[in-house]
């Protein structure tokens, strides 16, 4: 049995290496349209702020491994074209010509790419985007060749902001513009604003509330032109999001969901039983609400692959969906999230009440104790409790996986501030600042 | 009507203060024994190891304040002495001479001791236990009046370790002795094993498998005897755990539960319907097993307080139980416990299997990244979860709480690795070691 897939990052590999280790009988073939496979591409930021790393580091595993210890038939430098789900055939091109596979069970792995502005100028000389690895090694290479003292960046979202400490770790000057006032729109608003004032406070630039008309290039620098002013750089980062690499699966006739990414079943199926999109490209479930939604992380792409993997060879099992974890660290703070804020909340049909609390990181007059915030939103008819945000210098990273737990097992608030929390004083208060949020909130049920 | 209270720390004063702050008519009568309320006891061993630090810090909320502020009659340096049911009345003695008190709602909070050992020389100079703040007072001054450079811990327990850390960074010499060879015998050996090793390079010694017969004075220095050799140092610390005070219970014919604490049900009651029992002096409810067990932890002494004064001034709240979370601190490491180790479990009637795995606190190829071990249990017959135990330098201190979450909501271990959790570089994985040690376990079922 052939099993093809298209796109050899972390759903793609992940499939494979799974799929193949659990029947080895498998023809494994992977088409990956670069020259790079199996990476930790949220790990660029970090390994560009460090000039001694060398960005190929981030290769969690070589296209070699895969090929001869695993017995996958990987193929880089391939690029698919059409999917024919009827003759269930693939075509593509590589520089060897073009090429054509057939395939039993199909994966869809094809990820996504950064969002485009659609104003002139991204095409200059010193405008960069960052997902691939390749994009990783321009930017820095870029930065070294040309001694980049000052960037833009476009965007204020998580990569655009962690993209932002990099820069700044290398003492570039970073000024960063979006058209949206508000900065960090999804995060209530007290917590938005607490990171902002970090980013400030370590010179940064915000002009949050500014239209991006265009890039030029100004002698040896780029502007980014806004209404009334224009910002100066040796480099611009475009970084306002992802979109999905839907395209092949819509010409193919499948059908899109949410976000126009691939849309799939419990079982990570296309609408073509034959068919599976796992990572970037593809949607999935939101637990609390049991829609659709658009969620691209690293974990739901490796979870996906192996989904996939055991759905073909194995016995059928389904996903019951994620409720959108994530956490991102900006400068000294630790921002994380999971479930629904305020608006979701409402849209998805529930009644949301919610508060904000500041506690401590660690006990009573421990030294080194930081302040944490947490925002905490609940159904007000059911008490169910529906998501969390937090934002700190310490503890947040990992306290968020206590209420994605919660989520998951569909706790109310009251369920939640029941949980016997860890406490000692190095690490928590007695009441862990989760615990006491849900404690206040309790009180608007 | 008067609610009257034995006992002025966590569970006593978290009573005392909910109870007048949700009824302001209430008679809150609160009888402590010292001169000390609400402090943070589990501060101290951080207290004492800073030189700089006065121990009274550790003071969450002074008399005067309880008193002036919130109404409350304190009465400190009052010991109750007997408590007579029938007449709903308590008697005791303070400086002022005996005194008696009626009650109509009666709370024992009278917390633990220090376990004492039956060998001779506990009573000389130099030999201490840590419990009440006045015991750290005792000990800080002892040190900087003795110039103390020499120390010996009896018991290995997470205080003992914990003192052993504090009085390392004061620059003192430490050795441990116990009997029991096993080094922290309720977690799984590697981990137990991984703990021991950290201690012992911080130039500690160990004595496990010792027996200890006995404390002499030794010219200027006290000796700790055992079998064949004797530890020498300035001072003694007797560390090996605690025993719930609840002679005061059992001598009024209160029903006493696991461990010899007065027994409660879920709402806190002893055997009699108007007198409550809260804190280390009461037992509990266990979730997992719905067994009785004693957790003598400030968490439980708090929510314990606070249900207490629920119950009394509104309507009964029934409270679930606990599973027995805990975490310390010990040089460089976390240690975090949940649920029941795999001895426990196959007490309480389950068929459990484990695994132990290593992982990272942070992404691949990210710098500082530190080694996490993750012990988990689940039962062979149902899948269900049932405890971890984690060590690691980094990121195990929140971590455990996805586990005691998932422990409250009676997860299986299928349930808790489909759990979405928190990735980013500097903070973990993209698989949480948590989520790969519920896969390898998932293998075993």
């Amino acid at each position: 049995m052939n099993f093809v897939i298209i796109g050899g990052d972390a759903a793609g590999m992940s499939a494979a290496s799974r799929a193949k280790r659990k029947n080895k009988e498998l023809n494994v073939i992977v088409f990956e349209k670069t020259y790079d496979v199996s990476y930790s591409a949220c790990g660029m930021p970090y390994n560009i702020a460090d000039p001694a790393r060398d960005m190929d580091e981030l290769i969690v595993r070589r296209a070699e491994v895969f090929r001869q210890k695993q017995g996958i038939d990987l193929k880089v430098g391939h690029e698919v074209k059409k999917i024919d789900p009827k003759a269930k055939k693939i075509y593509g091109t590589s520089i060897q010509g073009e090429f054509e596979q057939p395939f039993d069970k199909l994966l869809i792995a094809t990820g996504a790419r950064p969002k485009s502005l659609n104003i002139p100028g991204t095409d200059l000389d010193g405008v960069f985007s960052l997902k691939s690895l390749e994009h990783g090694r321009q930017i820095k290479k870029y930065i070294k060749e040309k001694s980049v003292k000052q960037a833009v960046i476009i965007g204020m979202g998580y990569i655009a902001l962690e993209m932002c400490e990099a820069l700044r770790a290398l003492d570039i000057e970073v000024s960063m513009i979006k058209p949206n006032p508000r900065f960090l729109p999804k995060m209530e608003q007290e917590l938005a604003e607490r990171i902002k004032q970090v980013v400030l406070s370590h010179g940064v630039q915000l002009y949050a509330g500014s239209n991006v008309n265009g890039i030029e290039r100004k002698g040896e620098k780029l502007s980014v032109l806004s209404d009334d002013f224009s910002l100066d750089g040796d480099m611009v980062l475009i970084a306002v999001g992802v979109a999905p690499n839907s395209e092949l699966a819509q010409d193919a006739g499948l059908e899109l969901g949410a976000n126009n990414a691939i849309s799939v079943d419990r079982y990570f199926r296309t609408s073509n039983e034959d068919i599976y999109a796992a990572g970037d490209c593809a949607d999935t479930y939101n637990v609390i609400t049991g829609k659709k939604i658009y969620h691209p992380l690293a974990l739901l792409a490796n979870r996906g692959g192996w989904m996939v993997a055991d759905n073909i060879v194995g016995k059928e099992k389904e996903f019951k969906g994620i409720v959108a974890t994530s956490v991102f660290k900006v400068f000294e703070l630790q921002v994380a999230s999971t479930g629904l804020n305020e608006k979701q909340a409402q849209d998805a049909g529930f009644d949301p009440v919610s508060v904000t609390i500041n506690s401590r990181s660690r006990a009573h007059a421990h030294p080194g104790s930081k302040t944490i915030s947490v925002h905490m939103v609940a159904d007000k008819k059911t008490g169910q409790l529906l998501g969390t945000q937090m934002v700190g210098e310490e503890g947040v990273a990992h306290r968020i996986n206590s209420i994605a737990v919660a989520l998951h097992a569909n706790m109310s608030v009251d369920e939640y501030f029941g949980c016997d929390l860890a406490y000692a004083p190095p690490f928590s208060p007695v009441w862990d600042p989760t615990l006491t949020a849900a404690n206040v909130l309790k009180k608007k049920l």
